[in-house]
């Protein structure tokens, strides 16, 4: 039996979204490859509100992520922190010889605007990485107040994971001062996993022409060069069936469903899910910064995670256990994407009578 | 209306496979992905004729090829090419700081084993990169003939670029002696781009080990030892669809059709283009080390390349014109992946009526 996912990634997808990822080939180079792959930047920027260009990559959004903080560090980087893929960042930069501190929070806890001003205010740093919505934590960090503070550093290129966010959670990419803001397809834009997408300032442009030793399949400035001169064909093969759908599912998003309205049904998502989770457990993180995508339910009832889990399973649903150390402290529900209210209320009336809540 | 694809990649897709692309998304950390990603990691070992690991990566085959060359050279590369793709291992090397030395051959010749034994005698190279088949000029490298000149040097490393040959020409990899064979889903296999896939060997994994900087989403060592403590799941979320895809085409690659078929197939329909080719224009490259996965023309008889593919796409074929410098010079016809003996006949019959032939 398919289990409807509630994980944060991957997520569920509407059958007409698996249907564009099963059209048949064209090829790379033709002209259709470079209309599609056009519409789709076109259309990515409305989802990130920037005039900036779009870079598509065919990998997980870690592609991305690697490829900025690597690319467009000449100095140092300030990875700020609030879980496991705050974290992932600074293990990109270390293991690309990128000079990088990390600079991190307290589990369930938000970033703190005052200390990226205190950091930056060193001299340090060129570049500030931040993940918007931390999915291992349920935190969303205040992404604006932070992009204000970067706005104090001319010098500094700001980077940001909206992996597990974007076209669920507004965020107003050139409002903010974002140089390089990266998602991928299997979160919030309701695709399968397998393609990632970022945002490409000038600033940021003009930062990696400085920088030696970008590598190959992962330099942003590759791609960039490449796109502007090949009408928006990239130099490797990319994965078309993930253009086909995303294509499609963009369209969707503008002209049907609307982000506004997208917006405002993940938020109205996020409320059912701490209602519920307020009424029968608690909320493990930090009230004013809770994820609008993920809700990360503290498991003050001390159930059996994976014994719910399986029980879920048998009924077609499958949510998440607590990430990393919070394995069995915590759980995690997923409100994402195409999910619908009913889905949603449905899965946790579910959850009620397994619990017998 | 559809163009049936003749080009090196992407190739036409079995409807029965692109339906694999649109199955439901599961968890990327559950038993069955587990399941799944073993299942592929055991059928690509008989694809590949090795004991080795086998590493999935979510990229184009340029992916596992800059991790290949990057992870694996401690003091120097030999990269011998016979094309662009050739020369693509040496960018990736320069572009990483990794030190390399470009050894060019002559367009449409193959590389001499000679050559290698003499490179690899001066004792400078700890790793030799070499194209099987390259797509570029359709020469086929004499890969078994360079393992044997590879063996006399025990300390260097042998990675090679199947991308566009690997399940469509046999190539036993251990025999071979070579340590990390690299290929992508949407050649010879038979499945949309978007997925690559290598072979790791024991010696490879030591040598990457010495390795510092190595990265992160390209790291073999990283994605190695992964999956080993992770029952085959992988750090960042994979390409599923692909995954639901190449599991079942392995299945019919195998059990179906037979492997063994299947160079066969891939011999016959090499033959008929061959003979083809020299009936009406002449071969392009060195016939002792002609390519069973695509042919290029000599465009002898001067026609208008992209003329004669806008023709054939009315009657829903597509070719390729010739590469780079070799545009209008040659064209290449791909016989790779599904593609049928009749399928192929009706192409150059069609190609035939259009010229006149």
């Amino acid at each position: 039996m398919h289990k409807k996912l509630f994980i944060p990634g991957p997520v569920e997808v509407r059958p007409e979204v698996l249907a564009k990822m099963a059209e048949p080939m064209i090829g790379h180079r033709s002209k259709d490859a470079s209309a599609l792959q056009r519409r789709i930047s076109d259309n990515m920027r409305k989802i990130f509100f920037t005039e900036s260009e779009i870079l598509i990559s065919t990998t997980s959004g870690s592609g991305l992520m690697e490829g900025a903080i690597r690319c467009c560090t000449a100095k140092k980087a300030a990875v700020f922190s609030v879980g496991a893929f705050g974290k992932r960042w600074y293990e990109m930069a270390v293991s690309n010889n990128v000079q990088a501190d990390l600079y991190e929070v307290e589990m369930g806890k938000a970033v703190d605007p005052e200390e990226v001003d205190k950091a930056l205010a060193t001299g340090e740093y060129d570049l500030v990485a931040v993940t918007h919505n931390e999915t291992s934590t349920g935190i969303m960090n205040p992404i604006e107040e932070i992009g204000e503070i970067v706005k104090k550093y001319p010098e500094v290129v700001f980077i940001v994971d909206m992996v597990s966010s974007a076209a669920g959670s507004k965020v107003e990419v050139d409002k903010c001062g974002i140089d390089i803001c990266i998602t991928s397809t299997q979160k919030c834009i309701g695709l399968p996993p397998g393609m990632s997408i970022c945002t490409f300032s000038e600033k940021a442009r003009k930062r990696a022409e400085q920088v030696p030793n970008r590598g190959y399949y992962l330099d942003l400035l590759q791609l960039y060069k490449y796109i502007q001169k090949k009408d928006y064909q990239y130099p490797s093969t990319p994965s078309l069936s993930h253009m086909f759908a995303l294509d499609y599912q963009l369209d969707y998003i503008l002209n049907e469903e609307g982000l506004e309205n997208r917006f405002a049904r993940h938020k109205e998502m996020a409320k059912i899910v701490r209602d519920w989770a307020e009424k029968n457990f608690e909320l493990y993180s930090d009230k004013n910064h809770l994820s609008n995508t993920v809700t990360n339910v503290k498991n003050t009832k001390n159930i059996d995670v994976s014994a719910l889990n399986k029980a879920l399973g048998e009924r077609g649903f499958q949510i998440s256990n607590g990430y990393g150390s919070l394995k069995d402290k915590t759980f995690r529900i997923a409100h994402m994407a195409d999910c619908k209210v009913e889905d949603l209320k449905e899965l946790l009336k579910n959850i009620d009578e397994i619990l017998g809540l």
